[in-house]
């Protein structure tokens, strides 16, 4: 934002896979130095492992309605019944998926129910409160090395309007994820209108073009050095302040 | 995407305020080092400006249906009549915007004109084709300096669901612009699913990250090497595929 220097987006591959119970902090500090200033960016599958936020198809018994639902969206309908209960409501039914609110207010498809990447027979839900998974990793970074860093949690999603996913920041601690340049002035010296940026998303979708979805080996990527250029930006540090209220909404 | 090596982004600050009839690629070759893998992000206020999308505010005569809106939004009754010749259809009218469908199909807030940046007394409108802007740009710079880079041509939106805005990108040439994964297999061997992903929006928010929006001293960045990693996807390369018909949109 403004005279920065070079960013660089270093890819953090880690060793194995994650399972249910896993110190994910020990597990990113085996694989990469961590410095004071840095970004970590991480994939929200991973974090939903290692909290063990993953529900066995074969144990979901579908109510009358996930079965008409899967019926018309083409899905299995454990899936669907695992949807409807991670779901705080649905917003529109697509035609192979749900568009949902899910606790917290956040819309997205299919309540973040993820079947690419789980063990066979398992889906993946979202962390139960990302924003406090967030905290939770970065305190313990500082524990296990010594520094500071942010930390942003991150899926993808589609949205109207535009074709292909993006990068979100679902879950964020030690970083502002919308920052207010209202106060600045255009090269002309006039108050800036809208500016508000998304900077937590603009962070998950960068990371998107390092980590890519599929492979697993590089869930989590590194910032360097861009924290403290963030940190003259005053605002809010959670994930849950980039989901706009249905109030402000004139698409809900 | 995938496994990557550490992705840079280099700011390309500008030697000066850009004006109608610069040749933006003179520009451009002047402030960097252009080499062979580069993958060129700029936002499309300073390719307006070259291309003298302005308009005179001062020239502009508001219709009734202006004036009307302009009470109803709190806008400049001029700055909705230019609104009004851009846009091809409004999609909906919030408290101080008006949604709208430009030509080609995208769905932007005001039509994307833009009063922060414009000299005083003018707004700034979109390029007229900015995938064809994208192209020449391509081609001037590989008359210039002998090398074939990849271009993007960026804009900020807002969206529907969540605050702020981010990058998208509205022009593009010599980058895949959606990457089609549909083929890959997940780490458990499956057919993943959803897996188109909007490189070029990605692009543009991480080139977000490094120019800003209020500085013009940095209305460009390089990806440094990135456009071979990029060449393995087939997808489309021109920006104007990353907008969803309406057919397939169900937020409209």
């Amino acid at each position: 934002m403004g005279g920065l220097p070079t960013l660089r987006i270093e890819p953090v591959p880690l060793e194995r896979k994650v399972r249910p119970g896993d110190d994910l902090a020990e597990l990113i500090a085996e694989s990469t130095e961590l410095e004071e200033g840095d970004v970590l960016a991480i994939a929200h599958t991973v974090v939903s492992k290692a909290e063990g936020a993953l529900v066995k198809l074969e144990e979901v018994e579908p109510s009358p309605f996930a079965k008409t639902l899967a019926e018309r969206t083409g899905k299995d309908p454990r899936v669907v019944e695992v949807i409807l209960r991670e779901a705080e409501s649905i917003v529109r039914v697509g035609p192979d998926f749900i568009i949902t609110e899910v606790r917290g207010g956040m819309v997205c498809a299919n309540a973040g129910v993820d079947e690419s990447n789980a063990p066979p027979g398992y889906v993946i839900v979202l962390p139960e409160d990302p924003d406090r998974s967030a905290r939770e990793l970065r305190q313990r970074l500082r524990e296990l090395v010594g520094v500071d860093v942010g930390v942003i949690i991150t899926d993808t999603q589609g949205r109207p309007f535009r074709e292909g996913v993006v990068g979100v920041a679902i879950g964020a601690s030690g970083v502002p994820v919308l920052a207010d340049r209202r106060g600045d002035r255009d090269l002309y010296g006039r108050e800036l209108k809208i500016t508000i940026v998304a900077l937590g998303d603009l962070l998950a979708s960068a990371a998107e073009l390092v980590m890519g979805q599929a492979d697993e080996g590089t869930p989590a990527v590194i910032f360097r050095g861009l924290k403290p250029e963030l940190e003259r930006f005053e605002g809010p540090r959670e994930a849950r302040a980039i989901i706009r209220s249905p109030s402000r909404d004139i698409f809900r």
